[in-house]
């Protein structure tokens, strides 16, 4: 069964979707863009599906689902015996991968977000970010990757060493900050921060969600 | 192995690890109250085990976890076969009360937090609420509770016709908005809301919370 995904390659919850799929090893998809510069995702169409006008969502047979994370998880789920493994093997790795998937989701994601917005995206779509929010969203990212750095100084992945769905969350927010806009130090200046990115950047499946974003690699 | 569970009972994320324990028949915990007024949830001490300084953290033998979705979840699935089932029963079941938890997350708690914090935790500490805040955030929680009775009309809960996790993570801070505010309206007003939060708020495990925390029964 072909899993349709609704929503552009280039927005971040997209790519956690997409990035999820790769690593899974489920090829079987087909992407349909959704173009939120027309409003799309405030047609009465979209809303049938996704009440709450955000992308993405996923049809796959007669189940229609939202929520990036939510979706990630049921695929994690779904493809448990093929491709990597992103919830470790014990409960308490679970536990720690569901732990830090809810860090990216309410400490990292919120700055990263507005940096995202207001320092690439809206200049890449020929708006002017908001200054006020680059001011005071960089300290908050700041102090989050502070405890992240700290974090990875006793481990190799956030959740432990082995690669997981939580460290998957924060591919492509960083990859657009890191790698299109000028906040890269915030990442550099912190060496296991770096190399925590460096490696989750360069994975396979991070190239391949880049590329169909049309993102440089 | 006694789980020890650090946090204040009234705050609706221990709230969310408190119920869930007794869903799922899990008595066997201590609550160590951790005094925000006094900033004890900043001190080094407490950030050794949160390093956000957010409540709450639990011990469980030689696990130490945070963030509270990510606790229940854990509990959720640690006791599966006992008490309440919180996940449904099949996967598409377990798929729409992860979309459900994430919706809660990312959609209701901001606006429902804001609001219990400005209309009835800071009166209740002497404090005067942001009227702005409120301004800003009660049509939010509106357009989220509109999507809400909207769904509740298809199912009598969110993930489907049986109470999860999903629901479950709405019931602290609905509660203090609903029984301790002057935000009622906001779910009287919309039937299906109505009955959802009558259900969800009359649980056993709800009362056993609200005993703990001090609340009004």
């Amino acid at each position: 069964m072909t899993i349709q995904i609704h929503g552009p390659a280039m927005s971040p919850n997209v790519g956690r979707v997409l990035i999820t799929l790769f690593e899974k090893g489920v090829e079987d998809f087909q992407l349909l863009n959704v173009d939120l510069s027309k409003g799309e995702h405030k047609s009465p169409e979209f809303l049938k599906n996704q009440p709450f006008g955000q992308v993405p969502y996923i049809v796959d047979g007669d189940v229609v689902l939202y929520e990036s994370r939510a979706i990630a998880r049921t695929i994690a789920t779904k493809y448990a015996d093929q491709g990597t493994p992103l919830y470790g093997t014990t409960l308490t790795e679970k536990a720690l991968v569901e732990q830090w998937l809810e860090v990216e989701a309410q400490n990292y994601s919120p700055p990263n977000s507005a940096l995202v917005w207001n320092t690439v995206f809206a200049p890449m779509f020929g708006m002017t970010g908001d200054e006020g929010v680059v001011a005071a969203q960089t300290p908050k990212l700041e102090s989050v990757l502070d405890v992240y750095e700290k974090r990875l100084s006793e481990s190799k992945y956030l959740a432990g060493d082995f690669f997981s769905l939580a460290d998957l969350a924060h591919i492509p927010g960083s990859f657009i900050l890191i790698k299109m806009g000028q906040k890269g130090a915030l990442y550099d200046s912190r060496p296991h921060v770096k190399a925590w990115v460096d490696s989750i950047l360069s994975r396979p499946s991070t190239q391949k969600w880049a590329k169909l974003a049309g993102f440089p690699q």
